[in-house]
């Protein structure tokens, strides 16, 4: 059975936000896009509506057992006022993944990404237009049923939500300094760690204030069975340069699939430069910058796309990286990734879809 | 600054269900109650209000970053006609627990247990009288700012609701058939699985619906280092009778520290047992079992107080318990801890609150 995409447009449109002020996740457009799941029925009344409050019982099981998966990407305006994706169907699919994992039901990628587009179309105002801002766009899916048993449940919500957003380096790109965890584990083999479930965020608040307090803005994380291996930073993948060879934490089952970092790896493939994914000791990367050979490190995620790192403390040891400088690999993947995003720069590997 | 409980009551009350007919979890009563957390402000505005759906921005926290702690204890009525509570500081101060290590803020342990007697005490008549029945309390704490940032959240709401269950032995007491998890992991040191929060129980869905399909009940969850050592079942801890003496994992910082689990080590060590509270490995207990000295298997939580094991699945081991049958001592701690709820024996801990 076809669904069948409903629209009810705002009758009164909200205030625009001043668009040089955008911060991150704080203001929503006008609409979302809301479609319900349930046992028997399947997925039913796509819709979108006006953006508006969630009414749900307060035993809906999303509130006491987190059976919810979430997403991020984003549109942006090219200078000739095209509006963009990048790599879509990469998170629709992820979502899928994420879905599987927290026993939630599948959702059909293609319906839900032309369902985004129309959103777009119709919130398209919405879009900034200076140089690093963008539309950041949330689908998320909750589980709705009102009982207390532990089971997954038998209704569920999918809601995107979109969101305006600032640049992410209005000051200019300032490499960050990062905290290495010893004491929290935020995923583990056979755990949940490469699915985008709400969970993991909540386990990862702790050691990020605690970091905070130690005067670092990310952590870090180590693998959950022995603590030695690198995994990933909060909301970003990591990336290394050793003596002109890329390293990159391989996908194990306890990190995320991150875009940006598929992404990377293929223009890194492409430039011809010599690429590892691999299990990687905090051990073996000390002693990497103890020798002189680590020359740049960085994050990957949709948020920052690159975000350089210069610095690592890692129980007695302080590493500064590149003389805390953005490197010059670490800045070429940036201009590229953000050059391709803003269509300003050649999209060999068809990663963008046009929607406007 | 003192909170004052506001009340206002229902002006249409629901229509109550057929008492001997209660399930787990679906019914829920007249009233509930609320409180509201804002940073600066702290708690405030606490009140008994008439059940109702909870209305929250689409981009609240809670539902995308699972900052959600839970409780769960009941309230049971005597053949006197009293209504008891058992231990609930115990839940109370759980709570506590659980909000440090999701980093949300701490609740008044001792006014939310007044709020929660209020509330009894309105929805009295919601609390059936059948042997085995109670009236099941789900305390819940979510985070409400709406904002997409990865960090704690500046407001909360605390919520009570209450929903009378039937019995948990309806058809009388039966052993469970469980299986022994190998390929998922639930939590890990340096985890979050010494709090009640949602994400852990997410991430237990896939294994618990992948041993149903296999014909068991409950999973056993080994620990997310070595996956060797037994930590708990899905929601209650375990306990083992090898050659007359009692072993139970020791409170290690991935297992919940059970009301039911302290309660049953303290009538056992009354009682003049031999208790251990110590790292059991499935090897060890498998080989008990071969050794015939395997003699009694239950595990312990609120919902169904004790739960005889009558047979463990772990890997090519099908380890049958007590012929299946309801071990003594498994029975006596039933028998004990249920006579002490219901006031029926002597309650010599002083565990029982009484609210009527
Ligand atoms: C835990 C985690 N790792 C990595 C990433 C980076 O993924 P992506 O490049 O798809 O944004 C994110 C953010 O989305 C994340 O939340
Ligand atoms: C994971 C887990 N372990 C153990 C228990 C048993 O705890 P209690 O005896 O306090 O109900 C529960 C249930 O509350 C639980 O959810």
């Amino acid at each position: 059975m076809a669904l069948q995409l409903e629209v009810s447009l705002a009758t009164e449109k909200k205030e625009k936000p001043d668009f040089n002020k955008l911060g991150f996740g704080q203001i929503f457009t006008d609409h979302m896009f809301v479609m319900d799941y349930s046992e028997g029925k399947g997925w039913h009344d796509p819709r979108i509506v006006p953006y508006a409050p969630l009414t749900l019982d307060p035993a809906a099981m999303v509130f006491h057992y987190g059976q919810s998966v979430f997403e991020g990407l984003k549109a942006y305006r090219t200078r000739e006022n095209n509006i963009l994706l990048f790599r879509p169907d990469k998170n629709m699919h992820r979502m899928n993944v994420s879905n599987e994992r927290i026993d939630m039901p599948q959702i059909d990628e293609a319906f839900v990404l032309e369902a985004l587009r129309e959103l777009i179309k119709i919130d398209q105002d919405w879009i900034p237009s200076a140089p690093g801002t963008s539309l950041y766009i949330r689908p998320f899916m909750i589980a709705t049923e009102p009982y207390l048993g532990v089971r997954p449940s038998h209704s569920y919500k999918l809601v995107i939500i979109l969101s305006p957003v600032g640049a992410y380096y209005a000051g200019g790109m300032k490499p960050v300094k990062i905290h290495v965890e010893s004491k929290y584990v935020r995923a583990v083999r056979g755990g949940t760690g490469n699915a985008k479930t709400a969970g993991n965020y909540a386990a990862s608040l702790k050691a990020q204030s605690e970091a905070k307090v130690l005067g670092y803005e990310q952590v870090l994380w180590l693998d959950g069975v022995e603590g030695k291996y690198i995994e990933e930073v909060g909301a970003m993948n990591v990336f290394f340069k050793v003596k002109g060879e890329i390293w990159t934490p391989a996908l194990n089952g306890s990190i995320l699939d991150g875009v940006t970092r598929n992404s990377v790896l293929q223009l890194l493939r492409d430039w011809g430069l010599p690429v590892h994914e691999k299990r990687i000791s905090m051990e073996e990367l000390q002693q990497a910058h103890a020798n002189g050979e680590l020359e740049e490190a960085f994050g990957t995620g949709t948020a920052a796309v690159i975000s350089p790192i210069g610095e690592l403390n890692w129980n007695q040891h302080q590493m500064f990286i590149n003389g805390q400088e953005v490197g010059e690999l670490t800045m070429k993947l940036y201009d590229t990734l953000t050059g391709i995003q803003y269509g300003e720069v050649e999209d060999k590997f068809g990663w963008t879809v046009k929607v406007l």
